[in-house]
């Protein structure tokens, strides 16, 4: 029986490993300001997420993860989930888990290049209840995933409860060149993938089967107008790749978002869309990586050591359906396109605490100029720990 | 100092066992269908517990025990008391705790026969705050509680901030065999016992001091009509009783809750009840047991183990008071009694993990036509890990 | 890598100590009676606190505290914060923790006098979120803490979304004895500080940025009337000391909360305060300190030795400002001033477990008669365990 405290969090485990809890948690505080005209809420500080996490294996077959949030003053629970290991490549899970669809989604908030995830994350589901297979195959080059879901609307986490049709997920994602074992190879960190999302969604009890869409810092930006409801079909597409080589990184996705709209005798299909692409570069030379960056020595000034340092920038633009207007939103009230610049400067003291300050502008429009309003400014400061 | 990482769970502890800290969870994740023409919410996966748990004892006579649940979504606290241990068989219980009533109630809810207990539950106090003396005595063989309580309604559970009189409640619990080194001997595994709880309730601050009820799957069944008070005596009492013999255990219990009611100028005494009687047979001839099923042998396909099964059947009965109708209770909208069916198979892999289908059909009737409604058809699979 | 589990807590570390996490609660069970005329809710048992606590250290410079509380049924996270030690005497922190103006708000809620802390705490900010410098120096003789924050009304709690103008919060502690030797120096337990805070409020986003105040046990106070809003500064001092010497404690403040508020086009700077002052006696003998009393021998009745019991008597009295009335509020419904007497027994039988009684009489009055109302009478038992 043995206990592990050090850079790679606190765990306790029998001697074979076979047993084994690991305790984690996640902070980040952020003040956030909003400059200019920016409308919405007001300039504040505030718990972007406080996360505690416990994780089990048992018998090393079974494992299990817990991960509930206070963020913002709000008791969630994130992650609840079981994992069945059925042999190498092959694991079944059950519970409430991230939805496999978008890259940027799926990557650790820690690890993200900016403090909120990009606008495609907005036309995906985010985090539901269901069960899914998954695993590596073909030398670990090959991720997949698929799954059946309650069916959360876009953008947004559910508890179960959903209206009765489910949704089938599927996600594949492959880095050919991960095997390789010469470091300098430049093909090594190209990943490239596709998730799909395919279902049906009706209103039922109240809920009309749709999504409200905010701006990246929580202003309402799109909503259908009451009585728009869903009626048949949902379908979501998201191509998505990553390269990272050496201090730089580039990560992209794209995500379209189709769903059969009904308002009185008129249905129509929608299809609103998103892309994002930004660019890292680790000044202190460390490597980039999906996974987040990690000091090659740590903060420490009478050594003359101080971590590590990464630039980033990002643009995105994101679009709702020319047809939705007027039948099916208001174009004097909801917006129709848009695109967000970013700039983001990090540092890492250690491995597990990042500084982050980004400053972020997007601006908004629409075939009429009624869709065009005010341009969102903001500038973010975020202090995280996670272990 | 020491660490245990286990089948038994994960604890740390001092070398005497005088200071110990325990961590577990529960999780268990439902899909459950809605069949035919059953009314109520949807088909839908979800989180059915998921629970953390913290308990610490303290230089021996103190100890503590946490659980947290952020089932369906919604973060609640289950259980948070302080345990003062004076000696052997007496103890005090300070804090919320499971109110010591039903037998089915009282089990952990990982063990229980179906996925959802049964309609004597839903007749007695869930959990609530109050203290308690308790303890075992006569050998072990006579478990005894007697506690004060807030006093919640039927099948409910309260954070305080009750109606001012309190409840008194008690239960005890007898096996009178249970010591009997001979495994064979046919008695050992016999329990009775019979739980009481008396109190006033009136309505106050807004509240009628009386419950609604629900069906196991949480469908609306039985509300009082508006205006409706609690008015004087509550009092329930539980018999119960369960007898396990090798592979084979049977359980039952009977629940009946008294209410003093009034309407306007007229009042009643309004008795409600229900029973069920459950078996269960483990396929692969391990012990069945009140605190659930280990399986001999871990589910391994290479070597060709593949853990415990057990089947089991259930049938329950409710009945309303009939004077509740149609004064209290209005016999077009509330049903008055019914009858529930089902039959389970549950696999165990290993001892902390079980997978369970339940199907199970509830009638409901009444004297009137009226009382009755369409059937409840459910199938419910279940996916559980406790540790 | 090590494991530590007796009095001290419950921890995990590395052999240098630069990680470390440890694991704790606090429970609080009370019984509150509410006696003769009392007006307010109920006399209840419920949960006052039930609190799950994470605190880890990385690296040595780099912890983080997280504390959730389900006291009350609530889920809320109290503290969530990164430490940052730059050096000996300097640190900084980022998140939600509690404001650095009241003495007894900083106390532990396991070490106060009696069971609710006094009417000083509710014309102070509760937890906030912000940033804040603070240290030690003086050979540790001195505490400063500086910080910017949200700015919570008086007595409340904020997670963000406040009105965009932010508070200043300063506070000095100072001990000049307490490095000497010499523990019969009578100074030795003497301190005194002073807490100030700073800033602008105005209503917004529907918030008139003005609370409302309560009892000691909840009962509605003084509220503003309806369309007063806060309109400009808000400043409050606090002064502070405390003095222990041997098995004698008294520890007192002061507390000035001053507001701008505006009803139509009326204004005014209106001024609430606060005093109270506390005393209490070890009749064991163990030491009366700020932190708390750890008995010199744990309750065991075989050895005749039954840990520490402890006397206290506090006094306070709050006074709203008089030109609050009638323009700003209505005296007919809000009361202007009151005076509390408390007299309590803790019985500590081990450091960790505390029995509490607490008898308490709160009158209530005005300049105009109307003001009065009936007097506020609590007989409070509560059972506590903190590990």
């Amino acid at each position: 029986q043995s206990v592990f405290a050090d850079a790679g969090g606190f765990r306790i485990a029998d001697d074979d490993g076979d047993y084994q809890l690991r305790i984690g948690g996640d902070l980040q505080t952020d003040a956030r300001m909003l400059l200019g005209d920016t409308p919405g809420t007001s300039s504040s500080f505030f718990l972007r997420r406080a996360r505690v996490r416990l994780s089990a294996t048992l018998q090393r077959r079974f494992s299990i993860r817990f991960m509930s949030d206070f963020g913002r003053g709000q008791a969630t629970i994130q992650d609840a989930y079981i994992d069945f290991r059925f042999g190498s490549g092959l694991s079944l899970r059950a519970g409430r888990f991230s939805t496999p669809l978008g890259l940027e989604f799926l990557q650790s908030s820690n690890a993200t290049m900016h403090v909120e995830r990009g606008y495609p994350t907005a036309f995906v589901s985010n985090r539901d209840v269901g069960f899914q297979l998954y695993g590596r195959t073909l030398g670990q080059r090959l991720q997949y995933s698929v799954g059946v879901f309650n069916g959360a609307p876009d953008g947004t986490s559910l508890d179960g409860d959903a209206t009765p049709p489910k949704d089938l997920i599927a996600r594949a994602f492959i880095e050919p060149w991960r095997n390789n074992r010469d470091a300098s190879d430049w093909l090594r960190g190209l990943g490239a993938g596709l998730g799909v999302s395919v279902g049906t969604e009706r209103s039922a009890n109240g809920s009309s089967g749709l999504a409200s869409y905010r701006t990246l810092h929580r202003s309402a930006l799109f909503s259908y107008r009451g009585g728009v409801e869903a009626d048949g079909r949902r379908m979501r597409l998201v191509p998505q790749a990553y390269y990272y080589a050496g201090p730089f990184g580039v990560i992209g996705e794209y995500a379209l978002s189709q769903h059969d709209v009904q308002r009185g005798d008129n249905t129509e299909t929608l299809a609103h869309r998103a892309w994002q692409i930004g660019g890292s570069w680790v000044l202190t030379g460390e490597s980039a990586s999906y996974g987040g960056v990690s000091p090659e020595n740590s903060y420490d000034p009478e050594a003359g050591t101080w971590g590590a340092f990464e630039l980033s920038a990002k643009v995105q633009r994101f679009q709702f359906d020319e047809d939705a207007f007027p039948q099916y939103a208001d174009p004097e009230a909801q917006v129709e396109n848009g695109t967000s610049l970013a700039a983001g400067l990090s540092w890492y003291p250690v491995r597990n605490v990042r500084f982050m300050t980004v400053a972020e502008r997007t601006t908004f429009g629409g075939t009429e100029a009624a869709n065009a309003r005010d341009a969102e400014h903001t500038l973010t400061m975020r202090v995280q720990l996670s272990y």
